[in-house]
């Protein structure tokens, strides 16, 4: 009985909340027995998940499938598909386009912002997960070119490179769930972006099933190649609203033979950005991360277990901490370079010393103790509470001003230290190399009152610093009403004409990205 | 009299071969004297070149903008504008777009491929130069991020950084011409490609003046921003045929505090790719450039002026040759990797023995001069004769093949060496790290036969390889008929619907890319 009242109390919150979870797509049907008949005739038995007959799974069977990755959002799937190769993926997906079913590319369901499940009415679209397609199909190691299957997981892939002494252009905390697919999808940025550039430098061609289930094959192993429009580029970022990505021909770099860390304290946020400046003439092409992570992160994952790695009386008054991580071909030449940085560092006085104090790891398992405080924030936040996720684009200077800008916009709301229902963190962290802040507000629950002060405050105030709603997570169905925050009436009449255009009839991924 | 056959004869040889020149553009119709009327309206007076009324300017004060860097191509515009602001640009768009009338962008008119003259019938087609739009709108020099108009030219951006200590992206022989707008619309490759990577990944942002007239402004100063589809990656490389680039917002690296070069000799082709392997081992991130030439080559601009730079004994069996660079951060440790690798190389004994000798620049001007050897290939082949040019991107280990192979077919053919009409040299040189060579046929004149002999065939070759027929300088109007060798019908479709969405009257240098 109580859980009863207590699910009809709280569904229309969520629906409120989560505007594009559980909305009819009017342009699209449900899912039939007559369809999964013919999905058991593309694919094997074993690929084919569906409540309906003739499969009839049990349907819990399928709830892993339907729920995203921090427990957010809920679709109403009652059918999964496993294929196994491109082939299958174009039968399936021409089907679908012809009877009118939607379709949810899923790779590792790992993404952030309620992208990679359904969110239609019950049945109205199938997963098709890739986790099947799993296959290296290619590597050359002149030059680093790998062309692999999407549902490759990208550890597997890093573990795939390591004898051949190569490494993954990317790197993120997922990386043991997400696939290359999802990684391209999503455009996914994360800790070696600032080293080796964004997927659209290093991703050099793409397999594709479109929304009519025609093959476009730009799995090209060329690192030059300028005939005509670079139409792989379009599917970068596009969350699976244009179509399904079945391959990926990617530029692997070389991996470093010498790999150091340094975690250094600071008195306050403004030195972040003349420590950067610093730590770049000094670092120079070696630097390949520079994480910012304020007073409140620190104390956190201390909190859940992490080691302090700093004296805590050292650190008593720093405001802000950096961790920043060298990647370069040369141990000796690497360490003079990291020794002489913080000489400097250490050895300034007045106005000109940036840091408190900083530790150099000495061990390959202090070099993970200290990425452990870095990304640990994640996973401590999760164990803290429930967690309001912006992942935002602003100009560094004022990643401090933001955070505080949204602590007194709460506080000013009353939801601050209230208990229950209150918040009782507002985080900030982030990539300083690339702009990009990650702003976490922790309460003991999500409630329309922290929502309505958060949204869409926050969004007008990354839109009057001329920043981005989403710097790597993507729109997925959580940011949809979002994104004219950040793009233009021409950008996104542009492209709602391109999703037009590749799928006139809805099927791909529907409900994410541009509202329909 | 003489003059005149000579023309008469001449002429469909030229329209044979290059196909798309003077073809009436069905859907378009010439400029007139009340279009002119117009555009004085719009632009102030010294901004409108037309040979019609009311502005009547000589119509050899057009020549240039008619003809192409090679002097291969001729347009047959009446009409050149130059406008100075993006809302200049956009009115102009509108008013052809609305009245049917061709529009080739035009930046610094350095392109090889024919992409950036008229090539329709006479006065179809305005020239639109971007030349007198060259302000740098912001550079925030924490970030590196700069924004500036498409027609700043590509050498004073580098002098406009160079007091920030930052440099461009890009780097290549026609810099104090070709402008940014110009290189972002061909996807300029160059010599700095192997550090920074290609623009699709250091281009943050553009602003696009579409063929309706609309301004798509997508010129964002983030590093990273995931919401929605990433437009403004479809029009760099688009060469004009989607839209007018009036503004390019860029990542730019720091300057390098310590800059080396080496010129290596090589007994044969065979040791290039270990050679490759072996620097990229030893100098890791601070190799910048690693650029192969041939004997011919060597041999070449030698006989064109350059210094040797290696005793002529030395190199006497030499069959290869290879300049590399370094950039790094830390003049003593750069030194010191390269004085490794130089030892390394040169203490090899037997078969370890890749390189026959070789020589480090010991100043400013040694270090010009070896540049020289690489960067006045292109100029000497243009004094030696008359040069057919493939720009292709084939796998490494085949270079040599490719070119042998070429020299084969010419031989057989009968043209090898046959004087007068026939060929000289057959010479391949290029950027090994991003397996592009430049394929260059020399004779002393173009002729049918020779053209005859080496299209489709280079094609096809490439086409074997899975290669690129085109790898940095694009499709123009020149490689329209090779597009379908690197690209199936799939990509071609699509390339084709793309056009059609942004351009469906096929106002936008009409011509060029795709066919009609
Ligand atoms: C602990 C943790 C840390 C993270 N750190 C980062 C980070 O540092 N940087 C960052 O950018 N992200 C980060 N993320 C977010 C997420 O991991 C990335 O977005 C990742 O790239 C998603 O990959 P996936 O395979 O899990 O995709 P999914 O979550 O399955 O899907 C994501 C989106 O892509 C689509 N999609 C998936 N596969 C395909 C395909 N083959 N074809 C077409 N569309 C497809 C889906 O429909 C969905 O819209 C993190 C997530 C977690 C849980
Ligand atoms: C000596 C020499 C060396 C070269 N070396 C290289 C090299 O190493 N790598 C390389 O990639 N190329 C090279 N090139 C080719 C050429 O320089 C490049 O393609 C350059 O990027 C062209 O720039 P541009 O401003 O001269 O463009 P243009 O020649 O004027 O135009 C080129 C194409 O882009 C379009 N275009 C120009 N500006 C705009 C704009 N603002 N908006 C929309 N479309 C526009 C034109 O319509 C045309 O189709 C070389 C050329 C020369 C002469």
């Amino acid at each position: 009985m109580f859980a009863r009242s207590l699910r009809q109390l709280r569904r229309p919150i969520l629906q409120q909340r989560w505007a594009h979870i559980g909305h009819a797509h009017a342009n699209l049907r449900a899912v039939t027995s007559s369809d999964v008949e013919h999905f058991t005739s593309i694919l094997s038995p074993s690929s084919v998940l569906s409540t309906l007959s003739p499969v009839s799974t049990a349907s819990a069977e399928l709830d892993s499938f339907n729920s995203d990755w921090m427990g957010k959002y809920r679709g109403r799937g009652n059918t999964v598909l496993k294929p196994r190769s491109t082939a299958e993926v174009a039968r399936i997906v021409k089907y679908c386009n012809e009877h009118r079913i939607g379709i949810v590319p899923q790779g590792g369901n790992t993404g952030l912002v309620g992208g990679s499940i359904p969110v239609g009415a019950e049945g109205q679209e199938v997963v098709l997960n890739l986790g099947a397609m799993k296959d290296v199909r290619s590597f050359d190691p002149n030059s680093g070119i790998l062309v692999a299957d999407a549902g490759c997981v990208l550890e597997s892939l890093s573990t795939y490179l390591e004898p051949h002494g190569y490494i993954m252009p990317l790197d993120l905390g997922a990386k043991g769930s997400c696939q290359i697919g999802g990684n391209v999808s999503t455009n996914a940025g994360g800790l070696r972006l600032l080293r080796y550039g964004s997927l659209h430098g290093s991703v050099l061609g793409l397999e594709v099933v479109l929304p009519d289930g025609t093959v476009l094959d730009q799995l090209s192993t060329l690192r030059k190649d300028n005939t005509g429009y670079d139409l792989k580029q379009l599917f970068i970022g596009a969350e699976g609203t244009l179509g399904i990505v079945t391959g990926v021909s990617i530029l692997t770099p070389p991996a470093s033979a010498s790999i150091n860390n340094v975690l250094l304290a600071l008195p306050h946020f403004d030195n972040v950005v003349p420590l950067y400046r610093q730590v770049r003439r000094r670092l120079g092409e070696i630097l390949s991360a520079f994480e910012f992570f304020d007073r409140q992160c620190y104390d956190l994952v201390l909190r859940h277990g992490q080691q302090p790695a700093l004296p805590s009386d050292e650190v008593s008054d720093a405001q802000a901490f950096v961790l920043l991580e060298t990647s370069g071909g040369h141990k000796e030449h690497d360490e003079a370079k990291l020794g002489e940085l913080l000489e400097e560092l250490l050895g300034a006085e007045g106005d000109a010393q940036l840091v408190t104090t900083g530790v150099l790891a000495q061990s390959q398992e202090q070099f993970n103790a200290l990425w452990r405080l870095r990304e640990g924030i994640t996973e401590s936040i999760g164990r803290e509470g429930k967690a309001y996720k912006y992942d935002i684009s602003i100009p560094v200077p004022k990643f401090k001003e933001a955070v505080d800008t949204v602590r007194e916009r709460l506080r000013e709301r009353g939801v601050l230290g209230k208990s229950p229902g209150g918040v009782s963190l507002v985080l900030g962290y982030g990539h300083v190399g690339d702009g990009n802040l990650h702003l976490n507000v922790v309460a003991d629950s999500y409630t329309d009152e922290i929502n309505d002060a958060l949204e869409p405050f926050i969004f007008e105030m990354v839109s009057g610093y001329r920043g981005s709603v989403s710097a790597e997570h993507g729109i997925g169905s959580a940011k949809v009403d979002a994104l004219k925050y950040s793009k233009g009436d021409a950008s996104r009449l542009w492209m709602k004409k391109i999703k037009d255009l590749f799928d006139p009839n809805g099927i791909m991924n529907p409900g994410k990205v541009l509202p329909p």
